[in-house]
């Protein structure tokens, strides 16, 4: 008898008992089984020397295919399809800043960020791709094996077909690790969410060029080099099932140790500051209690921005652009193409404040409106900001936390990379990401609006969707690295 | 050293520890600590006939405070709060109806539904309350401690102050034992959700005339009634915390029964028919693979309804009408008042198809979209329709598996009563909610859109908005009610 149906197939429960242990195992994996260390590196400069791709900043005017509306003012593509920039208007109950209007990217197609992982040898590995982006300043970094809107797999773009999108279209023949909606910049794009995908085959799967099977583990090391995971590979990475359970007895005599700690941090056995029922009260009272409300409204509306032939920009000069580019390339589904993209040219700054409480690694989330969530609120990192823009704002809007980690003693910061935000839609806009200790001792005055969770909490609460925002993820990525000892890379 | 803050104290984990056990233990409890049967209903008798109330059905003109807006056509408030009643315009990629045009009530305020709980003589009480709702056809039913929108506890109405309502504004200072955002009818509703809130307290709470303390087996003894607990109460009660870690030894030896399957479905031990892992993709992917659109219009604007002085109806008097009332009643907050109401004339059909599958009782769940979720599709029950409707739909849209469920043989229907939808915006809108079993050896065909899923896979989905539709939340509780050898009440 079989209950199965193509909906919801038998699950794969021998792949599933012990996949903490086996993402664990990746995870520590010092250097590859597939690809050792100065294999990658080599294969990643020969692929970037071979990149023949140029990206120019053109006038508005220098845009095929693309037209500001006349009626509205927004800015669209002939077909209806990809993107658009409208403007959104936005009102808010709380905080300093009542109201505002601003440009925002509406896509409302979902696409599908997926990493394919097999065995090799006792080893999950994860197919990588070295993808070039216009938005990013370096040309290629290291993205998910698939990183398509539905305009690219439904051929909008006149392009060729995706490779391996096949696994993640038909998920349920394989075995699903993750696979869950979540929100992309709330600042910056309307209701966009993307689809985190993970999933293992185990048939030979032959790497096309620009394609690279990776552990865990070394995917973990590459992070710490500026630039070079991007922003989709850590979103997806962040949905890992990555368990204390799998890394039990990797820290036997550990000792009172910052990694110590993050592995206790991982469990669900061990003590928590909040049980996550409380975690989700406070989640759900944030949301009843934030008054924000954020609707579309025409380009040509929106108040206190200014048009030039080539950008449309705050009349402060802050915050964040909107631009056009002209892309050639020799090595992507299409030869070449214009669009527009958002410019934050000030570096932001995210970080987590994180503790050992109880020898329990514990981290400072914040409950944050961005006006782009479908539901309010999501978890944001301790601080996400770009200090620059504090100086045309009143100062009570001045982000809690920020002196706080700009001013760590060096010995307290955990992490410090510069990383880029997604280059499909944002041009050379890049943020610090810091993970900086707070002493066991200190006693840090926690507004209301901010809570201590365990990274086990966190993974709890990234399995649904409308919860932890996107920096917030690429930033527990990030944190789950440090499992590992670093080895120089 | 303390890391509370007023946003997230440290929880009440010893009250957490042994909750599993005290709610399986007042699930079981036989007959009231503080209440017994007979007193329970000599008070609701009493409280009922010293019910004034009186509720007349107007015709839209004899609405007092509401109007039919001029530009839009749309039926408001005089203040702006409470609701209206707009159109909504639905597009669908899928299915037999591609598009239509309806009604549709909009209540952005976010209500509370919050239950009482305490501890009495080592049992847990729920504080219930005996409540008019105009639309009830029997006038009062058993509802939550506090059943209140904003417009309620902020004034608006001009009424007295809602008793209890601070345990559940301030619940941080209590032990939560449920709070999560849930939607409601999405056919009725546009994105209109409540906060599903239970809170245990450990002072003495004195209850008011019109309130009962309660245990949760007496309330389960109370569902089998016709129309007695109310779907507010319902809704709630799904939420709770009902493990069945908490109801172990109680099937000591129990054989292969229904009940020893369901208290083994209600556990996170037993094996399953599908992971959870891959009941969340499932729901994933058909959030990405539904289309549907729907659009707020004016009410003027709504295709194929007509008006009369005292209903808007649609042209084949199916679906549902929108009416108006006049209440008299000495009995709330407030003397009296008109609103309009929705009024669905025919009886629904509710019901959960359930099987045991290798000795764990399984739920048939439908992945549903309607038009007023947030977030696409949620669960809802193995059939939800109104059968008289499909008069006026083509054949392919005949609900699957309803012959199954009314042609079922009398000894396999589990649950069968007849329940209201919540009477503050229902008039007499009532439904046959229902659980069949499905012999053991049956191999049902599954299409694409239901999975089986466990009590215990709902109870997580449970914690989280956005996944279970409130028709499922009741049959949940419903469900969770059989944990009882009937009684006879």
């Amino acid at each position: 008898m079989t209950r199965s149906s193509p909906g919801c197939p038998p699950t794969s429960q021998a792949l599933d008992s012990d996949l903490a242990a086996r993402v664990a195992r990746s995870a520590l994996a010092a250097d590859g089984t597939v690809t050792n260390r100065w294999g990658f590196h080599q294969w990643f400069a020969e692929y970037t020397a071979g990149d023949w791709s140029r990206v120019s900043e053109i006038p508005f005017s220098g845009l095929v295919g693309w037209r500001f509306q006349k009626s509205t003012g927004n800015l669209v593509h002939d077909s209806g399809r990809f993107f658009s920039i409208q403007g959104l208007r936005v009102r808010s109950g709380q905080g300093p800043i009542r109201g505002w209007s601003q440009p925002i990217i509406v896509q409302p197609e979902v696409g599908v960020l997926g990493i394919l992982v097999k065995e090799v040898k006792g080893v999950l590995h994860c197919l990588m791709q070295a993808k070039m982006e216009p938005g990013n300043h370096n040309g290629i970094q290291l993205s998910p094996t698939v990183q398509a809107t539905r305009s690219n797999y439904t051929g909008v773009h006149g392009g060729k077909p995706v490779p391996y999108l096949e696994f993640f279209r038909r998920p349920r023949s394989h075995h699903v690790l993750a696979d869950v909606l979540q929100s992309e910049q709330g600042s910056w794009f309307h209701r966009k969410r993307n689809r985190n995908m993970i999933v293992e085959v185990s048939e030979d799967v032959e790497p096309l060029p620009g394609f690279c099977w990776l552990s865990i583990g070394q995917l973990y090391e590459l992070l710490r080099t500026d630039d070079l995971v991007n922003m989709d590979a850590r979103t997806v990475l962040s949905c890992l099932p990555l368990a204390g359970r799998g890394l039990a007895g990797t820290h036997a005599g550990g000792g009172d140790t910052f990694r110590t700690a993050l592995l206790r941090s991982l469990s669900e056995d061990e003590a928590t500051l909040h049980t996550t029922r409380h975690i989700r009260s406070w989640i759900t009272d944030a949301r009843v209690r934030v008054e924000i409300d954020a609707t579309l409204i025409n380009l040509d509306d929106v108040q206190g921005w200014q048009w030039s032939a080539d950008r449309i920009s705050h009349e402060t000069g802050l915050f964040f652009d909107v631009m056009a580019v002209d892309v050639h390339t020799g090595n992507r589904e299409v030869g070449g193409w214009t669009q527009p993209m958002i410019h934050a040219r000030d570096l932001g700054v995210v970080a987590f404040l994180v503790q050992r409480i109880d020898g329990v690694l514990h981290v400072l989330v914040n409950v944050k409106a961005e006006p782009g969530f479908v539901d309010v609120v999501e978890l944001a990192p301790t601080v996400q900001c770009t200090p620059q823009n504090y100086q045309a704002l009143p100062p009570e809007a001045y982000p809690p936390f920020l002196d706080e980690v700009l001013g760590a003693p060096p010995d307290s910061v955990r992490f410090d990379t510069t990383l880029s935000e997604e280059g499909g839609r944002f041009f050379r806009t890049r943020g610090r990401y810091m993970i900086v200790e707070v002493a066991p001792d200190r006693d840090l005055a926690v507004p209301d609006d901010f809570c201590w969770v365990t990274l086990h909490q966190l993974a709890q609460l990234l399995q649904h969707s409308h919860y932890v925002n996107v920096q917030a993820r690429s930033l527990t990525t990030c944190l789950h690295s440090l499992i590992r000892q670093p080895e120089g890379c």
